[in-house]
C-alpha cells in the first residue's frame, strides 16, 4: 500500500459515483453490505431504501435515463439475484447503471464456509452478472480496487452499458489511493478516410434525393447526440420521424418532426412519407420488433443510409470505424440546405394520434376509453414532463401521444419487462426534482412491483400515476385470450392510503377524470389516479402487435 | 420422428410433472410461453397465476417442501430472470423445483433477431440457470425432448435439487414419444465393505458411550428418511435434538426429542447435553452458520460420527460411498437398545422456550412482546399445521417454539432471502389443502413480496398470517442500527381489503390478540393479523446472531 493512501475503498467508489453525477443510491440492506452502507451514510451520495431489490435496479435505470448514470446496492446473492433482471433490462437497452453488491469477506471466497446467502461457489453471482454487463469486478484489495473500479466505471459511461462491482465486507474499509478526476477515456474517433468516404457517398444520395427523410432513434439519446441532431436538422431542413425507442429525442413540437414511425402500424402519412421517400437517413436506429412494427418496415436498401454508434451502412455495404457523432457533424456540412416547404412536411403536432391541438370536450357521463383518455392527456402533460409508460396498452398509446416541449419519454420498449416503470418512476422523480413525472402503468404490470409506490411516498416524491385498470394482461389478451390473462382485482387507488398518503382517485367516467386532473395539476403530493377501461380497450397498434406476437409464437 | 409419436412436447412434460406429484404450476404469462400455457390449461396440472415471478418460484419451493416436488413457469428472460433468486434459494437448500421457461422459437436462437425480452446471446438465461441447478436443458426438438426432459427431471428428484427447462415456442407442439412410467433411476447404494466397516466403528463408539446423543437434521427431511430415523430412535432409545434446518424432522412431542440445538445459543440443558455427550451421532447435518449458532458448536471430533447423504465421517476419517439410508438402517441393527431413563433425557415439550405445556394467562392491556406472543402461539398452533417462518425475528423465535403433533416447519434457514415466505405460504397452502398453514413474517420481509397475499385470496387459500410489525429490519438493527434499517410504515392489515377480502386484525395488546385468535381458529377464509412489537424486540438467539454477523462483517 502506498504512503499517500488515505481513503477507504468505499470512499473511493462513492467519490467516483458522485463524479458520474450519481447523487442517489437505491438499495436494500443486508448484513454483508452494512459496512458499505455505513460509508454511504457518511458520504455525499444519498441512500434511498426501496422495498425490494428489483425495484432498486429499476429505479437506478430510471435515474440513469434522466441523469446519465445510476446505481443501486444490494447484499450478496439473495439481494443481487433478485435485482438481476433489472440490470438485464439496462443491458438490453443500453442504460449505464452500476450494480454494487456487498459480499462476504474475501477470505471466504476461497474457503467457502456455509454462510447464509451462499451457493457453494461464492463467484456464482459474479458469473451471472458478467453475462449482462460490459464490465464487472470482484474488488479484492485496497491496492487493486482503484484500477478495477476505474476500469468498470469508465466502461459504463463509454459504452453506455451497465456494470457490476462486488465489494467484500473486509475490503470496504481497506485504504487505497485518493481518486483524481474521473478518468473517462476520450470518445472513440473515426478512421478519417472511411469517415470522409462515407460522408461523400451519403451526401450525394441525400443531395440528389427529391424527398429525403430522416429517422432519429434511440442511440441519439443514449450517446447524448441530441444537440448534433438538432443542428443537423436546422442546417438541412429535412423532416424526421422517431421510432418508439427514440421518442422525444427532440421536442415533438419541432417544426420538422412528422411523428412516430413504426412500420405498417404508423399513421398513413408517416408510413407513406417514409416508405416512399427516395432516400432515408437512419440515425441511431435499433431495429427491434416493437420499434419496427414487428419488422414491418419496408424501406428499400437501395435508398437507405443507416448510421449507428460505430459504423455506417449505405445500401448493402458497411463503413466500419465511423462514429455516429462525426458522421452527423460531417454530413451536416456536406448537405445542401433545403426549404422545408418543398419537402412534404406535415408536423406531428398537426397530425399525430393524441395531441393537444385538438379540442377536447369532456362528456361527463361517458365511461372512459383508452383513446379518449390519451386525447385528454395530451392537454394535461406539462412542459418538461418526464413521461413514463409501461409496456402494454399504456406504452402503445402513450407513444402515439404528442409530448409537450422539453418532455422526456421513458419506456422499456425493447426489453419490455412488465413492472419496470414503478421503480423507474421512483428513480426519475429523484433524478429530476424540478420536473413533473407522469406514469402510465397497467394493472397487471403494477401488481409485479407495486410496493415501491410506498417508497415514492416515503421520500416525498410527487409523480402523477395513472393506473390503467383493464382487468388483466391486455397485451396478452390481444395475442390469445385465455384465463391466464386474468388477475386478482385490487382496489388499486386505496394502496395510497395503506402506504402512507397522497391523493387518490377512482375514475370511471370522463367527468371523474376532469375532477381528478383538476386536483392533480396543483398537487404538492403524490397523485394516484385509477382509470377503469375495457378489457380489450387498446390502440390499434397494440392490437396489431398482438397479432404479430401470435404469429411469432405459432399461436392460433 | 417415430411412427408411434402421439403427444406434444408440452404434453410429455406435463405428464411427467404430474407423475412427480406436481398438481399445480405457478407462473406469470408472457407471449413466449402462451403456447405452453394453453397446453397447461388443457392438462391435469392446474395453473396458478402469481403477481410476479419471484413469488412463483418461492411458491414452487414451498409447494415442493410439502409435496416432494414443485414447478413454476415464466416467460423468457424478463420472467425467468426475475425468478432466478427463488431458484437459487432452492439450490442452496436442496429443494426439488422445476423451473420452466417459454422461449422464442428455436431458429431465433441462431439468428438472434432483436425480439423483445432478448439480450443478444439468446442462451444467457440458460447459462445463468445452469449455475444454480443440478441439470438444465434447452428443448430443441420433438425427437430430443423426451430424453432431455427425463434426464433433467430424474436428476431433480434423485439429487433433490432444482432443475431448469427452456421450451421454445415452436417446440411446444412438436410431436414426440408417449411417456412411460417415471424413469427414476434406483437410489444410489453403498459400497458394501465400506458400509459394514463404518457401521462397525460407529456402533462400537455408540455402544460403549455412557451418554450418547443424536442430532437429526435437514438431510433426513430432504431425502425422506424420517421413517428410518423414527425406527432408529425407537430401537435404540437414544435422545435427539434437531437444528434449525431440521426442525420437525419428527414430531416435537417425541419422547426422545430434547429440543433445538444451535451451538452456544441453545438452551442450557440442550447445550450441555450435547456438548458433554461422550458420543454424538449427527445424521444429515448441514453445518451452516444459522444452523450452528454462527459456528459456535463445540463437539469434539474424537466423539463425533457424522453421516451425510453419500458419506460418513467418524472422528477425522471419511467413509465415502456410504448412503445415509443404509447407514441408519444398518446402525439400527448393531446398536444395543437402551433404557431411556438412563440417558438424561429432558423432553423438549417440558423444557423448550415457547411451549403449550406452560399455562398462558393473557394480560389484556399489556402491549405484546415477541416472547409473550410466541408463548401464546404454542397454544394456538393446531396439530398437522404447516408453520412457515420468515428469516429474522420471526424465524428465530418460531424455531424455539414447540411445534404440535404432525406439524411441519418451513423456513429458508440457510439461504435466508427475505420475502421468501409469502410465496412459500401460497405454495404450501395449495400443496396441503387439508392442513392449516400459519405464517410468521416480519414487516421488512413482507414489503419485498407482499403482492402475492392477493393470490392466496384469489385462489381461496386460508392461511393464518401473523405480520410482525417491528418497524423495520430488526435482524439488521441487532447488527448495526442505522437509518438504512428503517422502512416506510404501512397499514399492513388493510392490504387484505385492497387485495380482495379476508379477516384482518390490528393487534397491539394481549387482549386484542386473544380476540383475533378466537376468530382465526374457526375462520374459513384467509386471516391476517398485524402484530405490533418493539423495534428491538427479538429473541436472545437473534441478538447473538446479530453480534456474530457484526463480527463476520468487521462491523462495530
Amino acid at each position: 500500500m502506498s504512503a499517500q493512501a488515505d481513503v477507504s475503498v468505499a470512499e473511493y467508489l462513492l467519490i467516483r459515483l458522485k463524479q458520474m453525477g450519481i447523487d442517489h443510491l437505491f438499495g436494500v440492506p443486508g448484513d454483508f453490505v452494512l459496512g458499505f452502507l455505513n460509508e454511504v451514510l457518511d458520504s455525499q451520495v444519498r441512500y434511498i431504501g426501496t422495498c425490494n431489490e428489483l425495484n432498486a435496479a429499476y429505479a437506478a435505470d430510471g435515474y440513469a435515463r434522466v441523469r446519465g448514470a445510476g446505481a443501486f446496492v444490494t447484499t450478496y446473492a439473495v439481494g443481487e439475484l433478485s435485482a438481476i433482471n433489472g440490470l438485464a433490462g439496462a443491458f438490453a437497452e443500453r442504460v449505464p447503471v452500476v450494480a454494487i453488491t456487498g459480499a462476504p469477506s474475501m477470505g471466504y471466497f476461497k474457503t467457502r464456509p456455509l454462510l447464509h446467502h451462499t451457493l457453494g461457489d461464492y463467484q456464482i453471482p459474479l458469473k451471472m452478472y458478467s453475462l449482462i454487463t460490459a464490465a464487472s469486478a470482484l474488488l479484492e484489495s485496497g491496492e487493486s480496487a482503484p484500477a478495477a473500479i476505474d476500469h468498470v466505471l469508465t466502461t459504463c459511461l463509454r459504452q453506455q452499458q451497465p456494470v457490476y462491482l462486488c465489494l467484500p465486507a473486509d475490503v470496504v474499509r481497506m485504504r487505497c489511493s485518493v481518486p483524481g478526476p474521473f478518468p473517462l477515456p476520450p470518445e472513440p474517433t473515426s478512421d478519417a478516410g472511411t469517415l470522409r468516404e462515407s460522408i461523400e457517398e451519403a451526401s450525394e444520395m441525400l443531395n440528389s434525393a427529391a424527398k429525403p427523410v430522416v429517422i432519429g432513434d434511440v442511440e441519439l439519446i443514449r450517446y447524448g447526440l441530441q444537440d448534433e441532431f438538432a443542428a443537423f436538422l436546422a442546417r438541412t431542413g429535412l423532416p424526421y420521424a422517431t421510432m418508439m425507442l427514440g421518442k422525444t429525442v427532440l421536442d415533438e413540437t419541432h417544426p420538422q418532426f412528422i411523428g412516430l414511425y413504426q412500420g405498417d402500424r404508423s399513421r398513413d402519412y408517416v408510413h407513406q412519407r417514409i416508405e416512399n421517400a427516395d432516400c432515408v437517413l437512419q440515425l441511431g436506429v435499433a431495429p427491434t420488433d416493437f420499434n419496427t412494427g414487428s419488422f414491418s418496415v419496408k424501406i428499400h436498401e437501395d435508398r437507405t443510409i443507416s448510421a449507428n454508434f460505430r459504423s455506417v451502412r449505405i445500401k448493402r455495404h458497411i463503413y466500419p470505424d465511423v462514429t455516429l457523432r462525426e458522421f452527423i457533424q460531417g454530413l451536416s456540412q456536406q448537405l445542401r440546405s433545403r426549404d422545408p416547404s418543398t419537402l412534404d412536411i406535415k408536423r406531428a403536432i398537426e397530425g399525430c394520434t393524441h395531441r393537444r391541438t385538438i379540442n377536447f370536450e369532456p362528456q361527463p357521463e361517458s365511461p372512459l376509453t383508452i383513446s379518449r383518455f390519451f386525447d385528454r392527456i395530451g392537454h394535461f402533460l406539462p412542459p418538461r414532463a418526464i413521461v413514463i409508460a409501461e409496456t402494454g396498452a399504456a406504452l402503445f398509446s402513450a407513444a402515439e401521444t404528442l409530448m409537450p416541449e422539453g418532455a422526456k419519454f421513458i419506456g422499456q420498449t425493447f426489453y419490455g419487462s412488465i413492472g419496470y416503470t414503478v421503480g423507474a418512476t421512483l428513480g426519475a422523480s429523484l433524478a429530476a426534482p424540478d420536473r413533473r413525472v407522469v406514469l402510465f402503468v397497467g394493472d397487471g404490470s403494477f401488481q409485479v412491483t407495486c410496493q415501491d409506490l410506498s417508497t415514492m411516498i416515503r421520500y416525498g416524491q410527487k409523480p402523477v400515476i395513472f393506473l390503467l385498470n383493464n382487468d388483466g394482461y391486455t397485451i396478452e389478451r390481444v395475442i390469445v385470450d385465455r384465463p391466464y390473462n386474468d388477475i386478482q382485482p385490487w382496489k388499486y387507488h386505496r394502496l395510497v392510503e395503506v402506504f402512507g398518503g397522497g391523493l387518490a382517485f377512482d375514475v370511471h367516467t370522463e367527468g371523474q377524470l376532469e375532477a381528478a386532473l383538476a386536483q392533480a395539476a396543483g398537487a404538492e403530493e403524490l397523485v394516484f389516479i385509477e382509470i377503469h377501461t375495457g378489457r380489450f380497450d387498446c390502440s390499434e397498434s397494440l392490437r396489431r402487435a398482438g397479432e404479430a406476437m401470435a404469429r411469432t409464437n405459432k399461436l392460433g
